[in-house]
Formats: C-alpha cells, structure tokens, sequence
C-alpha cells in the first residue's frame, strides 16, 4: 500500500468532522420570527414528505433491480475469469445495494441541513450580508462535502470489502454495482426532483402570476409552499445524487482502467490514484470554503470565487504531489505528463465557468439577442433561445474534444503502453477534486432562494429583501455553473466509462484485457447507435410532457380552492383567517410527480439493455452494439444537455434582464415589467424552466446511467 | 449491356416527352380576371428575381468550389489506383459542375411551371374542383418528373462520359462529383429558399396580423406577395433540389457499392441495376399520376392517393422484372431475396405516411395534446409541441433501423459474398421508385396555396374559395408527407453512402475494394463523432437565427411603407389608389435571405474537411475520423429533422384545429378564432415555422451533403 494511500482515510475523516462543524454551526443560527418559523417548518415538512415517499419509490425499485440483476447475471451470465457467474452477481447485488442506500443517505442528510439553513440564512439576513452568506454557504457545505466523503469512502470501503488488498485487479470489476446503485438512485432523484420542482413552479406562475394576478410568492397562492419545497427537491437533492453518482462511477471506471497498467508494471498504485487525488481533493475544499468572507457592499458571487480560486490553487497542488509520489519511481521524471494530463481537467472545469457565464448573464451578446427579441413577442423570444441553446453545444463539444485529445495525448506520452486513457481518467479526477466546492456553491442556490421566499412570505423589510434579492441572484448563478460544471465532467468521464465498459467485457470473455473494436461500419452497430440517439430525444420528450402533466394536476388543485373560498385571495391582510391549504398542494405535487418518473426513469435502464438482448438473440455481436449505443448516446446526451441547460438559463436571466429594467426600445424607452417585451420574456423563461431543471439535468445522469447499467448488465449481452 | 438497361434512356425520352405534353397542357389553360394576372405576374416576377438572384450567386460558389477541388484534390491527392491526382482531380470537377447545372435547370423549369400554373389553378377553382386539382397536379408533375428525370439521365450520360462501358468498375469513382454538385446546389436551394419562404411568412403575420390587425393575404399588407414567393421559392424549389440530390448521390453510391458484386462476379448488372430500376420507377409514376381523377364531393386526398397506389403496385412490378431478368442468371431462384429487400423500401415509404399523418394531423391524440395546451397560454402549447416532436424521433429510428437491418439480411440471403450492404441499396432505390410521384404531390403543395393566396387577393366569391381552401388543405398535407419521405430515405441511403465513401477510401488508398472498420473506442473517431453531432445543432441554430433576422428586415419595411402611407392600411377597396410597394418587399427579403444563407450552407462543407485536415495533421487515421463525422452526424441530423418537420407540422395543425373549431373548453363551448386558446396556437405554429420549412428540410440536405463532400474530398485526409 503506498504510503500516500492514507490521505483517503484521513480525507475521510476530516471531512466527516468537517461537516459536524458545519451542521453545529449552522444549527445555532438564530431562526428568526414565530411568522418565519412557522413558513420554515411548512417547507420541512413538505420536502420532507416528498424525500419519504420518493425514496421509498425508489428502495422498492432498488430492491426488484437487485434481486433481478442476481438473477439475471447469475443466471444468463455463466462463469467468468474464475469466477461463477453466481459469485459475480451477489456481488453487485450487494454493491448496488450499498451505492444505491449511500446516495439515498447523502440526499436525505443534505436536504435535512439545507432546509433548516433556509430559515436561518433569513434570518441572518436581518443582520448582515455576510452573516447570511456564511449560512447559506455552510449549510450549502454540509451537502456538497457529506455527499462526496460518502462517495470516496464508500468506494474505498467497497474495495477493500470485496478483496481490493488481495486481488486488485479483479475488485474493481466487482464494485461496479455501486456505481450502477448510485447512478440508479440518481436518476431518480434528479428526475422526480426535477418534475416536482418545475411543476409546482410553472403551476405556481400560471395560476398565481397569470390568472389571479398575484406577484411570486405571495402567501395567498396555495402552490407557495410547493414551489419553495421544489427547490430543495429539485435543485438540491437532485444535483447532490447526480454529482454522488459522477464522482462514484467515473472512480470505478478510473480504477477500472488503472488495471491494465497495474498488470503491466505490478504497481498497485494505478488503481489507487483515483482515490487519492479524490482525497487531496476534499482537503482542497474544505480549505477553499473556509477562505471565503463576504464583504459588506460587495457583490457575494466575488466571495466565493475567491474560495473557488483557493481550492482549485490547492487542487493543483495536491494533484502534483499524488502525481509525483505516486509514479516517480515508474515513469521517473515522465510521470509530469500525468500532471499535465490532470491540469486539463482543472482548467476544462475553469473554462467552463467562463463559457456559462458567457451564454446566460446578460452582460452578453446571447442573453441580450433573446432580450431584444422579446420586443416582437414569444414566438421570436423563443426561436432566439432556442437558437442560442443550439448554438451552446459548440463550445462543449470544443472543450470536452480539446480536453479528451489533449490529455490523452499526455496520457501516452508517460511512456507506458495504454495509458493514453488513463490520461483522460486523471483529466476526469482532476476536474472532479473541486467538486466538494462546486457542490457546495450549487445547495447554496436553493438555501438563498428559500431564504427570499421565506422573507417575502413573513413580510421582511426593504432592505432584507435587498440582500436576499442579491444572493438568490448570485445562487442562480452558482446553480448554471454547476450545471455546466457537471455536463463537461460527464463528457470528460464518458470516454473513461466506454474504456472500463469495452475492458469489463474484455474481463468476461476471460480475455486479456485489452481493447476491442466498436465498428460503427457494420449495420448492427450503426442502428444500436441510431437507437441510442433516438432514446435521448424520447427521454427528454417523456421528462419534459411529465412536468407539463404534473402542473396541470397542481392547476386543478390552486383553481378548486379559490373556488371553494374566494377569501383566500383577498388583498394581503395577516389576519385573514382565510388561509390556502399549502399540504394538500404539495402531497398532490409529490404524488403526480412520482407517478410521472417512472416511465422516463425506467427508459435509460431498460433500453440498452433490450437493445443488448434483441441482438444477442438476432446472433449479433451484441456487446458491441450496446457499446456503440452507449457512445453515441453519451454524445447525443451530452449536446441536448447544453442545449437544454444553456437555453433554459439565457432564457431566464433575458428575463431577468428586462425586469432589471435593461431593455430599452427604439426610442430610448425602458421596457420593464408589464410590457409585452416582458411577458414575451416570461413566456420564454416558463419554457426553459423544465428544458434546465427536469430534462437537462437528468440527462447529465442518463448518460452516466447508460454506462453503469452496461457495465453491470454486460454479461447478459455476451454468448 | 443487358437487355433490361434500355430501359433508361427509353423512360428518360418518355418522360421527357410527358414533361412537355404537363406543359403544353397546363398553359393552355385560362388565366382568370385581369386582375388575376396581375397578381398572378407579381409573384411570377418576385420568384423569378429571387432565383435569378440565389442561382447567381450559387453559380459564383460553384465555380470557386470547382476549382478548389480541382486544385486540393489535384495537388494533395497524389496517384491512386493507376489514375493521378489530376485525372480524379478534372473529372470530379467537371462532374461537379455538371450535377449543379442540372440542379440548376431543374430547379428554374419545374419553379417556371409551378408560378404559372398557380394561376391557371386560381381560375379552374372558379369551374370545378377536379379542374383545379388537374392543373395543380400537372403543374406539380412537371417539376416532380422534369427534376428525377434529369437526375437519371445525367447520371448515366456522365456514367458512360467517364468510361462506364470499358471500367465500369472504376467510373462510378470518377462521377461523384456530380453528386456533390447536386446537393451543393440543393443546400443552398432549400437553406435560401427556407430562409425566404419563413422570414415572409413570420414577418408578414407579425406585422400584418398581429400589428396591424389585417388578415392573412390582404392586399393591404405590402409583405403579402413575398409571401406568396417563398412558397415557390422555398418548398417548390427548395425540396426539388433536395430530391434531385437525393436520387443523384444515392443513384452514384448504390453504384459504388455494386463494383465489388461486378468484381466479384463479372457481371455489370450490379452496377447497373440502380439506373434500371429507377427507370421503372419513372414509368410507374407517370402512368400513376395520368390515374387521377378527383371526384366533386370527394377529398382531393382520396384522389391524389389513389394514384400513389397505382404507382406503388406498377413499382412493385417494375422491382419484380428487374431483380428476376438482371440477377436471375446467377443467383438462380435466390434473387428474391434482393426483391424482397426492394419491397422493404417500397413498404417503409408507405409506414411513413401513416406515420406523419398520425403526427401532424389532428385526428390523433399528439395533435389534440398541443391543441389541449395551448388553453393554458403559448408555454405549455410549445412544450407540449416540442415534446411530441421530440417523440416523433422513435417511430423515425425504428422505421429506418428495422428496414436497414431487414434488407441487409436480405441482401446477404442472396448467396453472394458483400452483398448485405447492396440489400440496403436496393431498398433505398425502391424507395426512390415513386419519387417522381412525390415529388409532383410535394409541389401541388405551393400551386394550391399559391391559387389560393391569389384568390384571396382578387376577391373571389365563397365558393370558389371554399374549393382552394380545400386543395390548400390537402397541400399542406402532402408537403408534410413529402419530408417525411426525404428524411426516411436519407436514413435509409445513410448506409449506403458510408459504405460508398469507405469503398472510396480504399479504392484511393489502392486497396482492395473491402470493409474498413470505423473504430469508435478510438479517441480520435469518438471525438470526430461529438463535433459532428455538434455541428447539427449549431447548423440549425444558424438557420432558425438566419430566418429571424431576415424576418427583422422585412418588418422593418413594411412598418417604414405604413408609415410613409399611412393610406394603405384603408379598408379594402378595389380603387384606394394607395397600393403598397410588394416590389420593394420581395427585394429587401431576397437580399436579406441570400445573405443569411451564405454561413449555415458553408458549414456542413467545411466542417467535416477542417476535422478530417486537422486530424490528418495530428497524425491520427483521419479518413476514418472523418467516417465516424460523417455516420453520427447522419444520425443526429436524422433524429432533429424528425423533431423539427413534425414537431412544426404537429404545431401548424393545432392552430388550423382549433381555427376549425375543434376544441372545446371543460363546459363544452367552442375555442375558436380570436381565443387566447388560438393566439397561444398561433406563436406555436410560428415557431413550428422556420423549424420545418428551413432548418428540418435543410438538415435533410445537410445529411448528404456530409457524405458527397466526404466521398470527393477523401483524397485529401489520406496521407
């Protein structure tokens, strides 16, 4: 074991009290007035409701997969490399298991600390900015650290438990259960989040804002409190269990392709990198978070910038010293290609920052083209956004092409046969070292827009909304580069997945691992690939119509209670005793929500692997076709995905724009709220709203799942 | 030269023949009321302008390319296969210009026609309707047969030019350019022709309609006659040059195929085969299209389909005596098995019909869903839109994934060696059979809404317009039947022109004609995948903006003429001498269009060339980098074309339901006209506009411009 090594299971620890701290300091907070509290607990007690009866869904779910990927694999599977086929698969049942109830854990714990942090971070904004900062980046910390500590030391657990210390080279072929359970987990909790979140906010508007006229979070709207749950459900839970599952699965795949080149130099180290660098990563973070103070009178967003800039100078660090420790003995002196390699990731994840920011602040030309399009109504409005989510896939094929050719190129140049790939796993851990940050940076979007809520509901003073105005607007900024941050790291990781994918069939078939060939030039692989393009354009169709069913059942429910008691609209007044019924509008929320995810979630499993069957039974090279489909529909994925994310976000800050007061008509007019430049804008802004928080972002787990679940299910496809 | 092959130049003289007896029969019909004409000689002259214009300036392109070519090819290309660089390097060339120039002429004749038979078509509404169906149909016939008619016959001519009878194996390479030629022309064709017909199209609604309050083709509107323009220009025009590529490139790949079959066997039926069979295919349409006669009291579809199915059955003879007196001598009874691959062709154009019918029109539920929506304002219409064109995209992959695996597996049922991919051929050429016949409903399309627009203009009596409203009705649908057809059998030639391109590979290379494999584990060829799936989306993110922005000009001019004369804008009144300036409009909006044109159509040519040179320099295989572009970039602008054709289909659909009064709200009152139900419609149907009537049409081109511009160019990335 190197002596580096260790840095896991301090990391591990570290950061465990780490967040301890987090949640005490968080916890101590003052929670501010009996009328905050009480709008504080409904949230609760909504998103808690939610997260019970969505993850008891998804336990029964994870249990039928369990026992039928036993079954399956056992049975279909046959003996391999050594192993039985029974051995294989209780093995990943169990480790399914484990990733899938790890992911559920992250999720409920960083939910639980974020809604608490809401009330308090409102709270705190009575006193001071940076009091409210501090709260909602520390409940925010809780979230992103918990979740990817349980990551790492899951994985390592899982390792070491299934005979990493003996036989190296095979646990990481059974660990891919874990990754598969986390991912499953994932793209459940994305998508149910997801939908629940964007219906009960297009719900919300349409009855609210459009049809009775009354303003954003008004307490008269009974679909309030939903659309407050929805947040945290949506962008806190759901960006949590996709990043738990990133950093999971492209660590097994990483450890995965370090096989080979543990086979070649005897040096366990190749499998180990991955956890490592993952390690000096959290510390990284947690030093970065700790950096940041929020100046009074200076925008927050430059406050945590800075802390980013500290982990990513500190990530750099760490990963030269895994680089240098690690491989100096092997590749002496060479192994700085790896290094390089790994800058590829960081400075890909730099980058993309800067692009997002490009293509949805309206400090561009791209959010001001749609804004200037609002003035000749929707249709134009919306075939500018359009066009600019089109037009977003460009620089994320350019970046994740670049990164991929690039590192590589440094992979190879280490001197060692087959480790170009491995350059693109060390590229991958590197962006990923920042995670915990970034993870962080995103849960602090839904806490200050809970913390807004809360206070334009309890009737806060000007100037408190002031501030959480201003952090809500730097938490939607936080949320669109997580997105991004996330869809980059998933193409930089896809071609990782297909290696360990293409090496776990090699493993199988009892081959020598090695690389086979994916010929797209043979019919069955070219169809399997069109197939894969296809179930990208489907999943987003059946995750898109989901949002759209799911707000007509909260429509219905806002509509009947105004019918059944008109008072409730009556003008604001605290002692109308004519309160909504906010619990029946979030139970039906939840519910509707949680019937609609199921189609599209069960898509992504069941099609490669009917793909896969169908083949195998036409006596195709079936492994091979699932292979084309899963590349083709990572990169397939991977397009719609920024387009979707992109779009939705210039669409929402071009609205933002003109309620800023930015547009101006051809006479030098200010268009503001009220015009119909504006409800052109708002128009664009409700059609983006599911296309960035339902379908792009469970896309980013599509494309993961499709790895996870062929990794798993590939003995079913091999004869 | 078998027996069978005369049945070439015997259908093209025929045919020929008929085009000119369409004609004569056409004008001599009456030209309706002076005021008619003058009508009537306004569009002939805004369409006649714009051509002039696009074909100018496509000329200049062509000539540039040409030598480009001829340079590249020459100088980069080196020897191969005994033929220097030069040899190829001329003959590509010329070829080139040849099928351009057949576009060209195409495309002016069948446009000629099709602007005079609109009025012809205008004044036989006044007598009965099978009149005005008889004149819009041979109107629509000589453009449908005129254009596959010179397609055949120029590809044979340069066939035998270029040594077909004494190499027949190695002409085939020699004629591609001819095939590059076409599609260059038709990309630019349908993108500037789209760009026109939509920009009018969303420009005169904006301001007409909806600014001004005046109805659709009012005289009035200044922009009306561009209006009427763009539908000649566009979906006359722009899909004629379309099909003509089509069945030109696929005609030369099919060819390219059939050499190895020639080698193997020595026999040139194989590569004759796609001449002969196309040759039937002419006759079966001819004779199908003399069938019809439209009933009064019957739906012209009823008619137009009656015919489509004698043309079908003929085909299906013609496929019959073809297959059994070409190949029957050597495969002795197993020649079936490629019949029966033809009848795959022939049995997918039929499921597409229903299948786009079921899509867009409202008999059907993904119609009636976005008519549903659009009660709850534009956002939900156009989520509910984009997701069932979004789903639109699973009946398209499994339509084309069944038939290319079904007719490969006939293929190779034929006993001989490398035939599964000629299976495919052979069914992409009985698709094509009927392609005359399509085509000719395809351009019925723009004559009806031409005859009706006109009508409209001169006020023609209730009756006369009831007739042309039905026959626009009945337009509007083949136009989308039509698309539906061009983007099936581009899927189905996709493979048949990658094996053609991948056989060129390897004739250049001087290898044995055979099989190379594109390797997707590759991470150079997985990265030429993701940037080809990109540029689909950034292509059409630059047509749908070229069309707004050209929208933008005409708006500008038509305010500018209301503003200059506020008098135009008076009630209807046949002596109000303040008429408004339809020259101007038609002007400004081609010079506009021809502008926009320009960046989206150099895209698609320069894009896989720039990776396949990049990639060449890096060092990496990058004619198979450039195979794998050019594959996912097929399947990506397959599964956005279905998106876009059918999704804007589905939207123009639910406006036209709920303007028939078809929807009902929940008490049973009718939604019609002057509803938020239907202005919510009507920024769907605008939406739906430049998505399938520029960008989907033009992605169609896009598909076979990849590979006619791959397949000349491969000289150039081999080193």
């Amino acid at each position: 074991m190197p002596a580096l090594f260790w840095i896991v299971p301090v990391a591990g620890v570290l950061t465990v009290l780490f967040v301890l701290w987090l949640v005490r300091d968080v916890l101590k907070h003052d929670r501010g007035t009996p009328k905050m509290q009480e709008i504080g607990d409904m949230i609760f007690q909504g998103a808690w409701a939610f997260l019970k009866r969505q993850y008891s869904t998804i336990a029964v779910f994870s249990l039928i997969i369990a026992v039928v990927i036993g079954v399956l694999v056992g049975v279909l599977g046959g003996s391999e490399s050594g192993y039985t086929g029974f051995a294989i698969a209780w093995r990943t049942a169990v480790a399914f298991l484990v990733g899938a109830a790890c992911s559920a854990v992250a999720g409920f714990v960083g939910m639980y600390i974020a809604v608490k942090s809401n009330l308090r971070c409102a709270s705190a904004a009575q006193k001071s900015l940076n009091d409210a900062v501090n709260v909602a980046l520390r409940g925010g910390g809780v979230a992103g650290f918990l979740i990817t500590a349980l990551s790492l030391i899951g994985v390592t657990v899982i390792f070491f438990a299934f005979g990493g210390y003996d036989k190296p080279d095979i646990a990481p072929h059974l660990i891919i259960g874990f990754g598969f359970g986390a991912s499953f987990v994932a793209l459940f909790a994305q998508l149910g989040g997801g939908i629940y979140t964007k219906a009960a906010d297009v719900g919300a508007d349409l009855v609210g804002k459009v049809e009775s006229g009354i303003p954003e979070d008004d307490p008269r709207n009974p679909a309030v409190i939903a659309d407050l749950v929805g947040d945290n459900v949506g962008d806190c839970a759901g960006r949590g269990a996709d990043l738990f599952e990133s950093t999971a699965a492209e660590s097994i795949g990483a450890m995965i392709l370090g096989i080979v080149l543990y086979v070649a130099t005897g040096s366990i180290v190749w499998i180990l990198f991955p956890l490592v660098v993952r390690g000096f990563g959290m510390i990284a973070s947690m030093v970065g978070l700790l950096t940041v103070k929020a100046k009074e009178n200076e925008n927050p967003m430059s406050a945590l910038n800075r802390g980013y800039y500290v982990s990513i100078a500190l990530a750099i660090i760490g990963l030269f010293v895994s680089v240098y420790f690690m491989f100096h003995d092997q590749l002496a002196g060479k192994e700085m290609w790896l290094f390089g390699a790994g800058m590829v990731g960081i400075i890909a994840s730099v980058i993309v920052v800067y692009v997002t920011q490009y293509y949805t602040e309206f400090r561009f030309r791209p959010v001001r083209d749609i804004a200037e399009a609002s003035k000749t109504g929707p249709a134009t409005n919306i075939i500018a956004g359009m066009s600019v989510g089109f037009e977003t896939t460009f620089a994320t094929a350019v970046i994740i092409g670049i990164s991929l050719i690039l590192s590589y190129w440094f992979g190879t140049k280490s001197g060692i046969d087959g480790a170009g790939v491995f350059g693109t796993a060390v590229a991958t851990m590197g962006m990923l070292m920042t995670c915990p940050y970034i993870l962080t940076m995103d849960t602090f979007g839904p806490i200050t827009d809970n913390a807004n809520g809360i206070n334009e509901m309890a009737g806060a003073g000007p100037e408190v909304r002031r501030i959480t105005d201003k952090l809500d607007a730097v938490g939607n900024t936080t949320k669109a580069l997580t997105k991004g941050y996330a869809l980059v790291s998933a193409g930089l990781a896809a071609f990782l997945l297909f290696q360990a994918y293409l090496d776990q069939v090699a493993f199988i078939q009892g081959a020598e691992v090695g690389h086979s060939v994916v010929d797209l030039a043979q019919i069955e692989v070219f169809v399997g690939a069109l197939l894969a393009a296809m179930v990208v354009f489907l999943f987003s169709a059946m995750s898109i119509k989901a949002v759209g069913k799911t707000a007509s059942k909260i429509i219905e429910e806002v509509r009947r209670q105004f019918r059944a008691d008109p008072e409730i609209l009556n003008p604001k007044d605290p002692s109308n005793p004519h309160k909504p019924d906010y619990a029946k509008a979030v139970d039906i929320t939840a519910k509707a929500g949680m019937r609609e995810m199921i189609a599209p979630g069960l898509l992504p499993i069941l099609a490669p692997v009917i793909v896969g069957l169908v083949f195998r039974w036409m006596d195709y090279d079936a492994p091979m076709v699932v292979a084309g489909f899963l590349m083709v529909g990572t990169i397939v994925g991977i397009m719609m995905a920024s387009f979707m994310n992109n779009g939705g976000g210039a669409w929402d800050n071009a609205k933002k724009m003109i309620e800023d007061n930015q547009l101006k008509d051809e006479n030098g007019n200010v268009l503001g709220k009220k015009t119909t430049a504006h409800a052109a804008a708002v128009v664009g802004d409700t059609i983006g709203d599911p296309l960035k928080d339902t379908a792009g972002p469970s896309l980013h787990v599509l494309i993961k799942l499709l790895a996870t679940v062929t990794l798993v299910l590939a003995p079913l496809f091999i004869k």
